[in-house]
């Protein structure tokens, strides 16, 4: 086998076998196919993509590439959600508590926010002390003994997609659906779970800008898991603005918490109960009314809290900050973001808020860079509200006030106010089955 | 600047600016673009295309990559005449002599055979001492002096393209019409000519397969060379057969000196006088009619032979080699290829004539391997003659007589022999002006 063959035969339009692309993979990850012949067959897949067995061959060769996740048998089903990344995204920190308070185990391992979207991992380690690094045995007796623990990616988990990724990146082949959809199942299907919760996130903030591409990219993934073996299921879900009123790590964390308070912001609250809710349908708990029903049931009991209180406890921290919130740190510095005229405000571009944060501390430009915890924004005023000139209209927080200025000018240039109250966007567009 | 918008610009169907062509040049020879975004923009390219003001943008570009030759001022025009490559093609061998003997300069930069095409320079090193590495002060000089010089490219002429095409060779990316143009005509635009005449071939022994491609390429080359502010022309020929009767240096050169002393094979005196009077025609030595009495007139009188043989002395060989071909070294060791039934033969595969020869030691598989002048093979019967079981159809010729064996096969297998003789196929297609 070739890889020039496999380029020109994917450039003329014609189908790899699973052998070819696996031959492609194994070269690739171990250096034996140079980055120029991959960068010209993502190209190439860019323009002609792949069909449904190409893509599903593509996900288990990036699978294959590393450490797969072996955990020790369990009772029940194990069950992850995954969403593709947003800006303000703190639902595993407010479904995984409930659904393991419902009696389902979930082993998540989980990625560090990159650029304007936040990670679980970045999100956790707001609790002084919380160790995302635990060992496979640890990992395996905390998910035992509590029903649910996070830890951060092995560094050896699906290698070939960090390589591609980053080829993709700097050669304008990142936005294809195969290429997407491989990227994501891969990592995912590497993990040891039974059953998949896809949270497609689709507008500004989100990596696919409209709702028919995150359909088709849902559609492709579900396939994919169902191929896999796996029960799979996705939401389409808004992100378009921030989810919540929050983003920044610590700041995140707290509006988890108080939404597993039951004083959570509305869309969160919504969003959270409708992927618990898909979870344990997933995991044969009921119906769906009843499953949401159980869920409405352990936030309004502080049973969800609890769950989390004992995985931050199981993973260094202290499980006191979760009923008390007032003790994690705070940002030195805050500043306020007023509306430069009366109107309704008719959007709230995600990807700038994002930015917004990023430019705040609370976020990475490049992997090296160092978070700082306390920083980001609120936004008091949301999209549809109604603000008068000179009401604040997003709170932020830094530990330099230097960093208000530049954050400012990107909020004020992409906050939109109108006469008009803007038609009201969903949040869930779609659920794929 | 950044290249990955560029690439990204070409990838969705845009036309790039001539500056950002040259940003991507210049950064690709100097090692600034790394080759994985070279193959990706030209998987873009094999896609999108280019048009002719891009395409024009890429030759000058790859012509402004390292020196252009700059010859001292000559009376009259200076003329070239440039192959695109192909199996038994002596023709500058013949033609320039031809040209130069009725006042035109040819001051020549040729390259070597790689894969199955030969080139001319290889063909001049089988005269004895002859030297292809002129500096350019000879080079000049002998121009001045005799009217014509054939030398070897210098290591820096176009130097992107030399990158470029090892890249493209390697990624699937070799055939795309705008990147073949522009690599062939960077080069030729980088030597001082005045007039240039095509040899496009197509068939089965060059690049371009069908007609179609042929004038395609044809077209696109000439409208850059004129663009340039080149008087040019492009001639399509056949080459799914080989040209003349030999493949194999020593073989071509004796094959040559016979044409120009009337007596060569009536395909390759045709294409010749073709080429040589479309060359007189550019430079403006009279009309077609005119131009083509002075060629037949220049070989009938021994003048064009006489010119070879002054080159061939100027550059260190020995002249009476050309009036007594007799003296070139022979192959100690031949062998006949024989018609295995009676029939007429309905194809003789010009690729894999080439490919025999090469196997026979005439050419070269790598740029390294060293060529045996002796070594080739000559055709007894062609496209349209009759043979006799038995009959002999091919003479082959090496200095080690292991060799035959995997030829002849070659030779046997794709030599088609049938019942009724074929259609003929003509020798030039078209003339693009």
């Amino acid at each position: 086998m070739r890889m020039y063959d496999l380029i020109k035969k994917k450039r003329d339009g014609d189908k790899l076998t699973a052998a070819e692309i696996e031959y492609f993979i194994q070269g690739y990850t171990s250096g034996k196919i140079p980055d120029y012949q991959a960068s010209a067959l993502c190209m190439a897949i860019w323009f002609r993509g792949m069909d449904a067995e190409e893509t599903t061959a593509l996900t288990l060769a990036i699978r294959d590439s590393g450490d797969t996740l072996h955990l020790a048998p369990t009772n029940g089903l194990r069950v992850d959600k995954h969403s593709t990344g947003g800006v303000g995204d703190k639902t595993s920190l407010v479904v995984i508590p409930i659904v393991a308070a419902l009696g389902i185990k979930v082993a998540k391992m989980s990625g560090r926010g990159l650029g304007h979207t936040g990670g679980t991992i970045d999100k956790l380690e707001a609790f002084a002390g919380f160790r995302t690094d635990l060992t496979t045995a640890e990992f395996e007796s905390t998910v035992e003994r509590i029903g649910l623990s996070i830890v951060g990616q092995s560094a050896n988990l699906a290698p070939a997609d960090k390589l591609l990724y980053a080829l993709r990146d700097v050669t304008a082949t990142v936005d294809s659906l195969p290429l997407i959809a491989s990227s994501i199942m891969g990592k995912k299907l590497a993990a040891d779970d039974d059953c998949i919760v896809l949270d497609v996130k689709t507008g500004s903030g989100s990596f696919m800008k409209s709702v028919e591409d995150s359909v088709a990219l849902a559609r492709i993934m579900v396939d994919i898991g169902r191929r896999a073996g796996k029960r799979i299921s996705a939401l389409i879900t808004d992100m378009d603005r921030p989810l919540g009123n929050t983003v920044g790590n610590t700041l995140e964390v707290v509006e988890a918490i108080e939404t597993l308070r039951g004083n959570g912001p509305e869309d969160l609250t919504e969003l959270c109960v409708a992927l618990a809710t898909k979870m344990l349908v997933l995991a044969e708990k009921g119906d769906e009314a009843t499953c949401r029903e159980n869920v409405l049931r352990v936030i309004a009991s502080g049973e969800a809290l609890q769950k989390l209180a004992d995985m931050v406890e199981a993973q260094g921290g202290d499980r006191v900050w979760v009923t008390d919130p007032s003790r994690f740190p705070k940002a030195a510095h805050t500043h306020c973001v007023r509306a430069p005229r009366s109107g309704f405000i008719t959007r709230v571009n995600a990807e700038e808020y994002g930015r917004a944060a990023l430019l705040l501390g609370a976020g990475r430009n490049t992997k090296e860079d160092v978070i700082d915890h306390t920083a980001g924004l609120r936004l008091i005023a949301k999209t549809g509200d109604y603000v008068k000139e000179g009401d604040v209209m997003v709170e932020l927080f830094a530990s330099d006030p230097s960093l208000f200025a530049s954050a400012s000018v990107v909020l004020q240039n992409v906050t939109e106010i109108g006469d008009r109250a803007p038609a009201s966007r969903p949040l869930i567009f779609d659920v794929i089955d």
